[in-house]
This record gives structure tokens, C-alpha cells and sequence, in this order.
């Protein structure tokens, strides 16, 4: 078995490339058990949160990767993500901070999203 | 069985009251088979998490808590909770953003921490 570390970078750079290039795409990551919450909006199963995240007030978008931290995630073979990085949409110039965090479960020899849990951070006043 | 939310809420107050109050006083919370990453530094089990949180490099910290956010990590009764925040050390007066994962695990009638991921958020440039 890989890794743990090496299966959490692999998966961030799969991840954000597809949904910056297709986020319909993302629906091969996700079944009818997974959640996400996006901006402390909760949605499960793959249908609505491809519905949830193709329906983002947004047409193109960028996901810079700063950081990426991998932890086992239990006895059942998943495994624990956070990632902190940067976003830019559309024509807006300014880059916003986020932070996710997923939970990967095996799935014979692929793993698939069972958590995800999506927030921007907002600088600190 | 109280909701998954409740309970986030609940341990995130407890959690970085302890915190700010005596680091040593956490050691309640994990177990043997624990983890924590701390900046991307990882240590297992309660004895040596709790003598990196103790030994870190600040006397008095302050935690504020921007957001929690919650979902039920699988079958097993986990709860997965993403905090995002800012925090205080000694007489440095700018906030420093963080973003900090857990994954609670029950235990009886309680909870104990398995995953602990804390990361600081640089502001995006």
C-alpha cells in the first residue's frame, strides 16, 4: 500500500485540476454516502454536491495548493487531508485564503471522498 | 445521542479554553493511539503530543474561534469538525489565522481526539 502522504498529494493535485478544468468531473470522487460542506452549507450524496459545487456563482477558477497534511484516519484504511491554499475566480485580481479538509475511504484500489468540508479564511483584524 | 454539531460546538469551547488555560490539561483528551500534525510537524500518541503543545514556543495564547463546522466521520460514530480562527501569543499584538481539523472518536459517554491537524494561514498574495 502507498503511502499515506504520497496518496493525500496525489489526490490534492488530481482534485483541484479537475475542478478547476471540469468540476462535473468530480463526480467520480464522490457516492451516495459522501457530504460536503461548503461555505457551512451541507449537502450528501454525489448528485447534489455536484449540483452544489457546478452551481457556484463562478465560471472559471484557480486553486493554488500552499499546504497539504495527511494523517490515517482510523482502522479502516482512510485517510485524514487539510489543505490550505489560495483561490482566484473570474476577473477578480485578489486571491482568497481557504481551507479543506477531506476524508478518503479505500475503495478497492482507489479511495473515494467520504468528508469534505470547504471554507475561505478571511484575514485576521 | 446529542448532535454531531452540538457536540463540535461543545468540544471546540472546551477545547481552546483548556488550551489558553494549561496546555498539560489537554492530555485528558487524546489517547495512545492519537495524532497530531502541528505545522506540518507529526507526532502519535498523548504523551509526546502533549509535550509538543507544552513545548511550543509562547506563555500566554489566545484562541478566537471565526467558524466550526461539523459532519459524522463514517460508521463508527466519529465526528470530523474544521475549526478556522485566529490566535494570540504573548505581546505580539496581530492575530495569526489558523485552520485546525480534529476527528473525534466516541469513547463511553465522551469523546477523545484521534486526528488533530493545526495549520497557521498565511494571507494569499
Amino acid at each position: 500500500m502507498a503511502d499515506f502522504n504520497e496518496i493525500a498529494k496525489q489526490f490534492v493535485a488530481f482534485y483541484y485540476k479537475a475542478f478547476d478544468a471540469d468540476r462535473t468531473s468530480l463526480s467520480a470522487l464522490y457516492r451516495q454516502e459522501s457530504m460536503l460542506t461548503f461555505e457551512s452549507v451541507a449537502v450528501a450524496n454525489v448528485g447534489n454536491i455536484i449540483e452544489k459545487l457546478t452551481s457556484l456563482p463562478f465560471q472559471k477558477v484557480q486553486h493554488r495548493v500552499d499546504t497539504t497534511d495527511a494523517q490515517p484516519s482510523g482502522q479502516h484504511g482512510g485517510i485524514l487531508v487539510m489543505v490550505t491554499g489560495a483561490l482566484m475566480v473570474d476577473e477578480e485580481p485578489k486571491p482568497m485564503n481557504f481551507s479543506q479538509t477531506f476524508q478518503l475511504m479505500p475503495d478497492g484500489a482507489s479511495y473515494f471522498i467520504l468528508n469534505d468540508i470547504f471554507k475561505l479564511v478571511y484575514s485576521a483584524l
